[in-house]
């Protein structure tokens, strides 16, 4: 393993004393960014974006220049799985995703199989590019929807606000969703280690839709998949750091730390003083600002995002982020205030990264970016 | 007040002891309901079956004709207050409600008043109706939506997957999302009261999107308001149980206690059991069957059920109840299943107010119901 110069991130997940709270955000590289919609333009399509290594790459490192954070995150989708498995993944202009093919009978589930990681290759690929490029100043979070959630938008066929078709087969067909979902914990476990592999120093479940099930069902239908998810991906690479977050999961934060994680996302409904006090002496926690709170002012960002660090309190294992993803509507300058907030209410790295992306970004410029 | 022949709800939102645990389902008349659908048709608009206290009663009646239930409940909608207030509420065929006039500048908060019960005559004509079609029989649920949540869609201006809109102004402007908070605080009491002096047994408080508030918004911008209803709602008729249910709330269990309610509504997320420990020393609990369970096989629906009621205890202070309302894909026959497996489970009630209603059913008939 290389050593990194800026690791806070990778120790804060261990819980090990840092010089300063690391702060990363969900969805960092995206639409709030007029540089990235000048990349997403010239790729065509989001897939297309999320399959050329060089733009997944360059889109990537974005935040990286403008914001000093403490960490990248590769720029994929978590569908990329499904797609694999060859259900069709679309992303239609200004709607979510959609599977052409998605679970409709028993047929369907009894054919479904763990895709060969070589259709994968696009984003093992992104990630070795991003490590290259990252050149030792940030690691790079590697990352996977977890088995329930695929599954969510296997089954539904697309986003959905309650995942009716989801919940119904669970209780109508439970074995149907115990086949889907052992396909999908193999096949993201298999996912993630390859993305260690090529060079993801932590990895991140995102359990998007675990929140939607009742208590007993959270535990048999997404929790017993990620602990199998985790375990096979420590059996592999045993000390890289792994992070859960299930939306919604507020409920369930003790589960969710004995899944055998290393961190515990949280989402912003939930109070980080009481979930530290509740899991903080066994697993970091990671949040938990609500994103909406970006689209307001400077100083109304301030106020929310000390609070939030007096509640998680000064001792090792928090890692700031947002309790969700960015929105698209974000003014840059909020997040950049945000993370200005962080850094001065707790310190900020020794260095400073930007400078070298920025350099980085100037090389490439003639390739036709509009930034100047 | 008169007493009822089955009072076995308001027993037990008061924690007293019952001779079995009580059932009714949120939306229990609906879509689901074949019978629904033909008067709904007749009605010719949702809004028009609502303001015709006539039609309301009827559908109000009708699952209590199918299943042996503890409760009538209201029919009638959740937005009949921002309609009087002059939004201008609108049903599309196969769509959610929209206002025509939303709240969306500062001018428009600043119009805002607590409506002229006037024009909310509508509902209480159809709780005076409701109650006399009861004769007694069974104990009548009036309702009204929280401050918060009809705030979300006086301002979102129709129904949103994670209405931030009002977040937003819950950030940028709390001023002014205080003071529509203060409007619809006094409405939703005065409204309330209205309904208990035309004659609801109880009344319960729908925060369908408070779930969506980070913790400390939560308490400020959605408890705060309720508790100040159940006040104002107390003060005029200290004895009517109340019930509040915040979807996604169960984070925040003891908080929803304090309010001062007499019950706290728990969607299916949450264990019922670790609810009781929580709070069932200080309050009713109802909850908390899927919905989507009811899509299954009555088989599965009895195995759901029993499992929280053995997880609620055979204590006093349980009303058998759905986490969220009945969807319509539901068949009737599962509805069936479901209220037999509690009375089988627990007993029921003394005497089967199904054969009044029937009654009353047939006696309506000829005005052209396609029911024999």
């Amino acid at each position: 393993m290389t050593a990194l110069l800026n690791d806070t991130l990778l120790r804060a997940l261990r819980r090990e004393p840092t010089t300063h709270t690391p702060i990363w955000l969900m969805r960092q590289a995206g639409r709030y960014l007029p540089e990235y919609n000048v990349v997403r333009q010239r790729a065509g399509s989001f897939m297309k974006l999320c399959q050329t290594p060089e733009l997944a790459t360059e889109v990537t490192l974005q935040p990286l220049e403008r914001f000093r954070l403490d960490a990248a995150i590769l720029f994929s989708d978590i569908l990329t799985i499904p797609d694999a498995m060859g259900l069709g993944l679309e992303f239609a202009d200004g709607e979510g995703p959609r599977f052409s093919r998605p679970l409709r009978d028993e047929t369907d589930v009894a054919r479904l199989t763990v895709p060969d990681m070589a259709k994968l290759r696009y984003v093992f690929d992104a990630v070795s590019s991003i490590k290259r490029a990252l050149v030792g100043r940030l690691p790079l979070l590697g990352f996977a929807g977890s088995p329930f959630t695929l599954a969510c938008y296997m089954i539904e066929g697309a986003g959905s606000a309650d995942f009716s078709r989801v919940r119904r087969m669970l209780y109508a067909r439970p074995d149907l969703l115990h086949r889907i979902l052992d396909v999908n914990t193999e096949s993201v476990a298999e996912y993630l280690s390859q993305q260690i592999a090529h060079g993801a120093d932590a990895v991140m479940l995102f359990d998007t839709w675990g929140g939607l099930l009742a208590h007993e069902a959270y535990e048999q239908f997404s929790a017993s998949c990620m602990r199998s998810v985790v375990e096979r991906v420590r059996a592999m690479h045993a000390s890289v750091p792994v992070i859960v977050f299930t939306k919604g999961g507020g409920q369930w934060l003790e589960r969710i730390a004995d899944i055998g994680c290393d961190a515990v996302g949280i989402d912003w409904t939930t109070d980080i003083g009481a979930a530290r006090r509740r899991i903080g002496a066994r697993v970091a926690i990671q949040g938990n600002l609500d994103p909406i709170a970006l689209l307001s002012t400077p100083k109304v960002i301030e106020s929310q995002a000390r609070a939030i660090l007096a509640a998680a309190g000064n001792e090792p294992g928090h890692v700031f982020n947002l309790g969700h993803g960015i929105v698209p509507s974000t003014p840059v300058e909020n997040v950049e205030a945000l993370v200005e907030c962080v850094h001065q209410a707790t310190g900020r790295p020794d260095f400073d990264a930007r400078a070298t992306y920025r350099e980085m970004a100037e090389n490439r410029a003639p390739r036709g970016s509009s930034r100047s």
